[in-house]
């Protein structure tokens, strides 16, 4: 699969937990397409790239395409645990956020470098220095996660998760980190939100809205 | 410009700005490419796109480059106004966020429905209940906003800000929102950032590296 169908196979995936959760059986392509912010052509043809096929009278059984895209996603019952690299107040917010759970992912730690919010022990989770990153990490077979740090403190953590194995990043600071091969031939898989970037676009589109 | 060009553009014009902050006058592709996290082919690429072409000895002036860049994404020196609706945690957080100022966006004022938020006068920017987001926005001259609300208010203050005219939405929620034309022919420009989303994908990628 290529980024892109990644990205929408993913997000049929959440959203069919939420339908499910609401206590539909059947879905059609249309509702997903709707739901995902796609065309029901997109929807169609994924699927049948995915070698899904839908029934006679059309639509599709909600628990047989949860379990299907579910194999191709290689999902199991285990939490996906995270950690929080960098508990400013975007890694606390991210740290409270309810939005995980529903899709089994479990923020287990939090990083900071400064003994204030490491000291202190009003966080939903608990929260470590730096040094602690190796141990804590191994413990609990942390393989992901969010770096949430000032811009100049960034290539230096991304630096030591890539050294404790830490291969996937999502990385809210303005920085812009590459995934560049280890020596073991591993890519770390990076994806960088900046949100500053994110409105540049916006005000850029918005300026010239003929060229999109 | 199509997407992918529009945010290696805006990307490139961060950076010049932060490489003249620190005193450099003049940079290379490579340069640029590093800290956009692309290759330097990209660079060249995209400048001789822009018809942007640097000096016979190689290397580009970061004056002359500001310049150019800036005319193409029309940049002026009024700060870029946002507002951001729903003052919970991840709100607030981008309240205090200090990423942007460094690129002129200012955020204006904050949106929420709850008394308690909007009543609590503790935030760095002034927060309105919803009720105001007309006046208010008209006054401000806003026509971009971030949406930090939960999930089942997300449609429901998208609507909103189309109908008071803020047709630049950077949405937070787990909510996909879509661009559909207005009446008027307008098609907003919607960003979509699902964190549990990106999380999932990259997840998928750690756990399938050769499919990327």
């Amino acid at each position: 699969m290529n980024s892109d169908m990644i990205l929408r196979t993913t997000n049929y995936y959440r959203i069919l937990n939420r339908l499910r959760a609401l206590g539909l059986e059947k879905v059609f392509a249309h509702n997903l397409a709707d739901a995902a912010g796609v065309s029901a052509a997109v929807v169609r043809k994924d699927f049948s790239l995915l070698e899904i096929y839908g029934q006679k009278r059309g639509g599709y059984e909600i628990p047989d395409l949860l379990e299907k895209i579910g194999k191709i996603l290689g999902k199991t019952d285990e939490p996906q645990n995270i950690i929080i690299v960098g508990c400013g107040r975007i890694g606390k917010a991210l740290m409270h956020y309810n939005g995980f759970e529903g899709d089994g992912i479990h923020v287990v730690a939090g990083f900071d470098s400064d003994p204030q919010v490491y000291n202190d022990t009003s966080h939903p989770v608990p929260v470590y220095p730096i040094n602690r990153l190796e141990e804590v990490t191994k413990e609990h077979d942390i393989k992901v996660a969010i770096i949430t740090a000032p811009e100049g403190a960034t290539a230096d953590l991304y630096h030591k998760l890539l050294q404790v194995g830490i291969y996937g990043i999502l990385n809210f600071s303005p920085i812009t980190l590459k995934s560049t091969k280890l020596e073991d031939g591993t890519a770390p898989v990076v994806h960088n939100v900046n949100i500053a970037l994110e409105l540049e676009q916006i005000f850029y589109k918005l300026k010239f809205p003929k060229e999109e």
